[in-house]
């Protein structure tokens, strides 16, 4: 079973959380044992699990972020000038695998799935892979 | 087949080598071909695969990682003060995907599987779920 | 079903495009719906996905990372002294996952399949497992 999550993000670096939104897939195809693979289709946005309580840490983890790969670099040759969001895209990388148990996302207490924008605002598409 | 191992971290940045854990329980479910997901519900520690022979390069890799993510910025908000712990544990990643081949980790020679320790000491669970 | 990409590295720092070796083994395989996860089994070389179309992509994609993670670095105590390479691999990962559907690989447009070499010129290799 494949899904296509459909997003639009609103500025360069955004986290969008879509934990909701792959749990409803579960629940709609009564999935109870599994593993779910929720893969971002873009070269300059990623997928990434982090905490779910405090904005504040969406906050520094993107301007963290955005300190270690600066939007520009003098040295930078693609002619786009978007390098800075093919790095972070392959540091948090391009999907993120989590474990289906009775029904729901094996995931933390703290954990939730996030679609990182780095080079919004766009339309995106996020696809979801089950395995039963 | 899901399994829980509970690990006990010493300190902030560490790392354990859980490879032989994850081997015993292929041998104990008997699973001869397939994959592994090794999966850390936290988000201040991820999973990495890395060399397991010369310790120094874990040093290494902590002491680098921190130097990248320093513990203390001005500029973060988060209350808790453990940003740099979030930011490395999505750069490691939640998680690993490890191949069966013949009942064993298709693991390279000098590769290993490590629960990456960045805001210890805790308790911490890492889930294994195993696909045939 | 396990495959085995055979490559030759030619440098430090490189980025080969595997996405056609991997599509030919799901024609190979005639597989129409599943996963593929493409492992290094290397330290020093890792797997990611990123843009396979303007080449500059790739050139600042390395670049950067080697201006993150410097080749040496007075603090460094593996003897082998390729730490940097050790950290990039764990920074793009040992593996990446992608789904397969209509016989296909699911990529995005500008999305190709990329191993790392960090430490070369050397001989590697890079295993596919496919699942149904």
């Amino acid at each position: 079973m494949i899904h296509k999550i459909h997003l639009k993000t609103r500025k360069r670096d955004e986290m969008l959380d879509i934990t909701y939104e792959v749990e409803k897939l579960l629940v709609q195809e009564n999935v109870q044992e599994g593993l779910v693979v929720i893969y971002s289709s873009h070269t300059t946005a990623g997928i990434t699990i982090n905490e779910n309580a405090d904005p504040d840490v969406q906050k520094d983890f993107l301007q963290r972020l955005d300190e270690i790969y600066p939007w520009n670099l003098a040295s930078d040759r693609h002619f786009e000038g978007n390098s800075a969001a093919h790095l972070k895209t392959s540091t948090v990388g391009a999907s993120q695998t989590v474990i289906v148990h009775h029904g729901k996302l094996l995931l933390g207490r703290w954990q939730g799935i996030y679609f990182c924008e780095f080079d919004g605002p766009r339309e995106r598409i996020c696809y979801v892979k089950i395995l039963m």
